[in-house]
């Protein structure tokens, strides 16, 4: 048997990926109760939205607001999302926003470019630029995020240098501070089993101390094989949005329906029947699931949601 | 890096697994152009249909149709599925089939009855009947199938135990022909990554020179994580179903839209992107991926069809 990582931390993205792709615009009271219910499930960080322009992402407009709305479960962080200054001040401004200092990396021009008006090089003076902001507001920096870290629609295979030249550059900027977690974001779902391993084992390498997390897309259907071999490689830290949901909108996909975060419940589920602990509640996290998908009106990706919690089957035929 | 196995073969069961399960019986001529866009893409087996009761799986009541009119490529077997005398004697009678002599056993009586008609004992025995039937008409037993190898949405937890019990009995059957390849099929997605190094382990103790295969069902959202995880273990012989197409009827899962069998092609794009060889054109198997999404008219479980090939997104890029 593997040696798998003995608890799993899920970060879950689910109301900020999914709502932001939907071209609808659903009820503030409904992505309040499903906002509830995944804390209520044991979730212990909810991202709840972004602070990014109106104009361009108006499914994220009322941010405020749902913040304003959401009933607090203690032990849980609420976070959001922020792409400039004025989103961040937006988020500072906004009680019960709990603000994670991240910087941002990309590894190709284009996509750079495309998501964030810079290239890579001005992106990482840029990301200078926000660590004296966040230090300005005591915020520490958390997380180390690099994009397309498996490869790109635009560029096609990012070479694992590029990625290393960013965790490196990252390090540097926060030499002197708290060693940050450092993310490797499949944003375009280029991930495979074995370069998750690769490009984890090199990441390691390069900082033997740092906790590394994944952001792992299942554009193409490997994302759940790409969490099993992280979970091989011994990371224990994952962002994922229930039922599947998201999508980048930016990212060049062959369809629309091009599929989302890997999905949390069933990763959750993974994790169970290994006997790894997750500290969630798999039948709420579940119902959490089937509400998104009642209230988006069609089959999402999750799996289990529909094929039924092995627990229960388990305890029925018991 | 792990060492995998250099090659795959999969067994494309898409047209049976997929058309058994929809209510709506599709034209025959756009069935048979699946089937053709199928071997066109390189897969060497392709499952047509069943010989069943024509009363109780309607869908499959023109599979003797089906095999006159399919235009058959060199190289390709086209097989059928029977589950008693009278199915097979029908195989037999029907042109074009390629007959692969198999016996398949159960681990839990509710499903052995609900599936089958009979006792897990009393399939044995059957299945001892059909060893001479098949002898007398001079067909090789290829493969030996254990049903519900992990887990059984009616029975929990099958022990690992009566697997191996009835791959016992099985390779008793065979003692003096030619040793056949040991299957276990997931039929209703109980298997994990860690089952499936555990299972595939135990019964390569048992049958040390079996070539053994996996029947993946993706109902929960762990079968890519399962491939790949038998990948690790050396497996290199798999069912799997265009598009995530099918599902049994009779597994009793939550709900109707639980997902089938794994995906050919995103295991497909796994083993492209991990260089391991299949044999197949991933992007006539996306082709004919999308071609069965169009006929049936909704969105089905493969991604790499709606995600795309990351080989065209490199040459795009190059």
């Amino acid at each position: 048997m593997s040696s798998l990582p003995k608890f799993v931390e899920f970060h879950e993205e689910g109301p900020r990926e999914g709502f932001q792709i939907e071209k609808q615009i659903y009820p503030l009271e409904q992505r309040v109760k499903l906002i509830e219910m995944l804390a209520e499930s044991g979730l212990k960080q909810v991202q709840v939205g972004s602070f990014v322009n109106p104009r361009a992402v108006p499914q994220m407009a009322d941010t405020e607001q749902l913040f304003a709305a959401i009933k607090k479960r203690p032990g849980v962080r609420y976070t959001a999302l922020w792409l400039n200054q004025k989103g961040f001040e937006k988020a500072l401004a906004t009680p019960g926003v709990d603000l994670d200092g991240k910087i941002m990396f990309y590894t190709t021009d284009v996509f750079s470019i495309r998501n964030n008006n810079c290239s890579v090089a001005e992106n990482q003076q840029r990301q200078a630029e926000w660590m004296k902001l966040y230090a300005q507001h005591n915020i520490p920096v958390e997380t180390v995020y690099v994009m397309t870290a498996f490869g790109c629609n635009y560029q096609g295979v990012v070479p694992l240098s590029a990625v290393l030249d960013q965790f490196k550059f990252a390090l540097d900027l926060c030499r002197g501070g708290k060693l940050p977690q450092l993310y490797l974001a499949d944003t375009m779902g280029w991930a495979n089993p074995e370069s998750i391993k690769e490009r984890i084992a090199a990441v390691r390498e390069l900082a033997p101390a740092a906790r590394i997390g994944l952001h792992l897309h299942d554009t193409r259907g490997l994302g759940p094989a790409n969490f099993y071999a992280a979970l091989e490689a011994g990371v224990d830290l994952f962002d994922s949005s229930v039922a599947g949901l998201g999508g980048c909108p930016f990212a060049s996909h062959a369809a629309h329906t091009a599929a989302g975060n890997i999905c949390t419940e069933d990763m959750v589920l993974m994790c169970q029947e290994m006997g790894v602990a997750t500290g969630i509640d798999l039948d709420k996290l579940i119902s959490a699931s089937q509400f998104a998908e009642q209230l988006i009106g069609r089959t999402l990706n999750g799996k289990v949601m529909h094929g039924g919690n092995l627990e229960k089957y388990r305890k029925k035929a018991a």
